[in-house]
């Protein structure tokens, strides 16, 4: 009688602890996606702020409606596609008619994975800014928040045995993959298809520089982005108390410290190869440093952290200038070479500097083919669906505003005013 | 003995439980009113972006003064009138005597309910943007945090069964009418009396449009102001753990799914009306949602929040319309119809789509005949006394700055100084 | 028997609640950390926004490399002398061989102290505004997050037996001497040893304005520095739940109220004084407050807080013009006597306002003793490290810029580029 009257209590006590830990981690789920929602401002001023005052307008309303459709379309499919039920199509997304998006007590959830959807979608934004029609680009939106980053979503994060991405054992924490390098290659098509804004790429060959108007706005917009990748990377963790409270904290020193010498490592870089430290570089190093961390800020360590951070700080100089120069794809803010190729590259990474599993601990080759497999799979998906998507669009309605609404600016014609107003008052 | 041993424990068990609780939620309210406090910054954002350059110094001040003085206040008067002892003079108000400022362990509450407050205050400083008088400004702002918002605030949030609406069951969760219709409709009142902006109004009835001078900065004041949103109304559980953990998260996709569906909402309905997609008028789209559904985010279900933001993002384009061409009231920015007219509608809808006592769900009109005599009796009261107190302050030193101080700017009458210096350094 | 079964389970239960006790506290500490690294963008906006255009790309540098090179440097060194072993050099800074920065554990603890320590070294970026070579304060930067903060921090926060001033029993709750007075009064150094900008100061005794070129984005920066402050002083209190949730409701109230009336009376002053309510110095108040409440948030009340904040709200326009008009040191943002001035000063009135031990509150004048002794100990250190690096550099690499590159901008010739761009495309 004894064994079973201090069974019981404690049982009283683990059931009630187990359910503190759940509310510990629905409240920090929840500061976690607030903090991922205000990434929406950053992108909208880093894109704003790297590109040309006469489209800051039009740059507004596609970052609003990624959020405002983007919201709305992943709740109502997207979430069910992603999170649904049993598998379909061999795996290829979840059931969408086991409506995920019913069930009001799991809504910290939704909010989470919200606005890590419409981060996906604004990726894209900013690799075509300054010349896509405005309600093309809502097609576009539509679709990747809808279809297309749902899909490649499901092959891992619900994290069960019919994700067969997570079957394989792939690592990818808050989503170098799964959210930066679809958006990102999503975006390299785009811009693709598109075409360069006018201007851009002389008759001779040269390569013009497109000067943002707000450096100061872009880099708030950064500032921004790298306090919501707190809660991106260390919402992740999907749980908090206990064990799960030291990982998130070990989780947000390997973000900041990926991020910190990603700048660095691009400022001494561009110090070198330009003389002087640049400043859109330097930001965008922190922000290839946060988005190369991504995959791998639960799986390694602190020194895991410095390489990936420095290795993605000095990749994403180099091609920013190959993508500009060589591959004369224009893309104003840098989005593709942040996101789509420090994505990629991260979550690569992870194969070599996971303490479990990564070559340098001892773990062979095979986690980083797994990463590869699982990354590739997703960009190839990525690339696929949403050139299908782009090529209807393109020859359908079309992809590009008319030679005289890129030159005076998208905001006057798109939107009917411009986004700022200097003059004298018509008082 | 075994019962008792075993009940014991158990005891121990649950009363730990509380506590913890309590302290969940103590985290909960200290967090949310930290985003609320954001708020500010956003108020101010989209006040000066919405408005002439020359003015932006003032709005600054104004904005700041709201926050500075209105937390003094608020602290000192306000809360006791609002949360003190037993009401006075009828339920008019509670007993300040009672002084509920000295108990210093209830401060994670003060500070939450004195963000509120301040959001209240700084809805009047939008509709007067322009040619309000900065000391006279000062008077209302203190009045406003002092007495007029504690005032008609107690009639419900004490939630206890002297406040009088709470008898009679109306529901205000967060406040579209307790703080946003309270601050909207003295908006309409200051905006009526001080009169438009010179220009504003041509000599053979023109309406001419006053454009703003910085959408972005609009912008980002929209993006913070929809963040803060999420404390606002998250945070207006009152606590957290258990049960209340899922229903902030419910909330708070029931605020997100307003915001959203005003935005798109706004956007197609001037896609519709003026041939383009306005960006001012969608950001307030987004800002009319959130107002709508502060009421009912905790009484409706994500469909009822859908229809709730479909409904205030058409309304407010209309009725943003209305009062600029046909009252002819001068509100710069539309507070009056975001905060006023979209407060009252998402208070009275509440009637229409709460799960419990709804009309559309099986509730009869009880309830919204209860939502509107709320709403109306808090209107009421802000429109008479904020009447009183501007009319006083009108024939006495005046409400309005002189026709050279608004054409030359506020900011370099009233502060001495323009807020941009783009010319040559004095080096 | 019945006694021991009592017990056990009283124990599982206790063992529980601590381990609790202990997650709110991690989770509050690194939701606090998140907010004080969010008041590195406050930073960058007011200091670039109360100063010129054309040095606005340079600012941005220095905030986020003070951040990126912090955060690592901190990391990997700082943190080590300030936390690490026992002491030594008789006290002087802790042992960093026993290497604090290995324990992975540990990291939100070191993730709250790396922001505190990036906040430090950021004052002095604000002083040296518009002439101070990029190279040049990154060596600055890098030692005072690697050295000169964390010994004299060392002093009192491992709040064991080995740190004298906590011995001493010195109250420094979140800072205001650790921080900012020593941020600070580098600061003092570094802009005497610069010298004043071009023409700040004529030939013939004349006080120049350099005026700001975005008072908006100053003031959006004073909102994310109040923002940010209930992390800075709310986080110090380093634990959450029972008693501690109370006392950190307690210190963000105590520290709104101060800013607030910091804020006011920084507004009442002006108006008295120049005949207009000014807009920066308002602002500065505001900041003032906030310095001047961070040593004793904790340890005074309310009354305590508001006068505290009434005080530094006024010495701090008196000590800005002192500064700028007697001393003839070029502050562009008032950064020594907001941050220095204020710092000290907020740290010796503990000694007069703590409700235990402060001179009010019959505790004598011992406490006022320590108060003094350890914030003079702190910036005397501050200032004799500080001018010994900043000595060294002057007279081998320099610490200006050209006069050519300081009145063309240093954005142009530091970085090769203007922070705006507002000119045609060259589309």
């Amino acid at each position: 009688m004894a064994y079973m009257l201090l069974q019981e209590p404690a049982d009283a006590v683990q059931t009630a602890v187990d359910a503190i830990n759940a509310d510990l981690g629905i409240l920090w789920i929840i500061i976690a996606a607030i903090l991922v929602f205000f990434m929406q401002a950053g992108f909208t001023l880093v894109e704003t702020g790297f590109t040309s005052a006469k489209n800051a307008g039009n740059i507004i309303m596609k970052n609003i409606m990624d959020l405002a459709i983007g919201s709305l379309m992943f709740w109502v499919v997207g979430y069910s596609i992603m999170y649904g039920g049993e598998t379909i199509l061999g795996g290829f997304m979840r059931n969408p008619a086991e409506l995920a998006f019913f069930n009001q007590d799991d809504w910290h959830n939704l909010f989470f994975q919200t606005v890590f959807c419409a981060t996906a979608a604004t990726i894209v934004s900013g690799a075509v800014a300054g010349r896509f029609k405005f309600s093309s680009y809502l097609i576009i939106s539509v679709l990747l928040t809808t279809f297309i980053y749902p899909v490649s979503g499901s092959w891992l994060w619900p994290f069960d045995d019919q994700a067969w991405l997570n079957n394989l054992g792939f690592i990818d924490f808050a989503g170098s993959t799964i959210v930066h390098a679809v958006g990102g290659f999503a975006a390299l098509v785009a811009a693709k298809l598109v075409g360069p804004r006018i201007g851009k790429y002389g008759p001779n060959g040269e390569v013009n520089v497109i000067r943002g108007h707000n450096l100061l706005l872009g880099a708030l917009g950064v500032f921004i982005l790298w306090l919501g990748w707190f809660g991106f990377n260390g919402g992740s963790q999907l749980a908090f108390g206990g064990d799960d409270s030291i990982a998130v904290g070990s989780v947000i020193i390997n973000t900041n410290i990926a991020a910190a010498i990603g700048a660095v490592s691009a400022l001494f870089l561009t110090w070198i190869r330009y003389g002087k430290p640049d400043i859109s570089m330097t930001l965008n190093g922190a922000l290839a440093g946060l988005v190369g961390i991504t995959a791998g800020c639960g799986n390694v360590d602190a020194f895991g952290s410095l390489a990936i951070g420095l290795i993605c700080g000095i990749v994403v100089v180099l091609s920013i200038e190959f993508i500009d120069k060589k591959l004369k794809i224009d893309d104003p803010v840098g989005a593709i070479s942040v996101h789509g190729v420090c994505g990629f590259l991260g979550t690569v990474l992870v194969g070599v500097f996971a303490t479990e599993g990564g070559v340098l601990y001892g773990g062979g080759f095979g986690q980083l083919g797994v990463q590869f497999l699982g990354s590739i799979s997703m960009i190839g998906w990525s690339v696929l669906a949403s050139f299908i998507v782009l090529f209807i669009v393109k020859k359908t309605i079309g992809l590009r505003v008319s030679e005289k609404e890129e030159v005076e600016g998208l905001d006057v014609h798109e939107h009917g005013t411009a986004a700022y107003y200097n003059g004298e008052d018509e008082e």
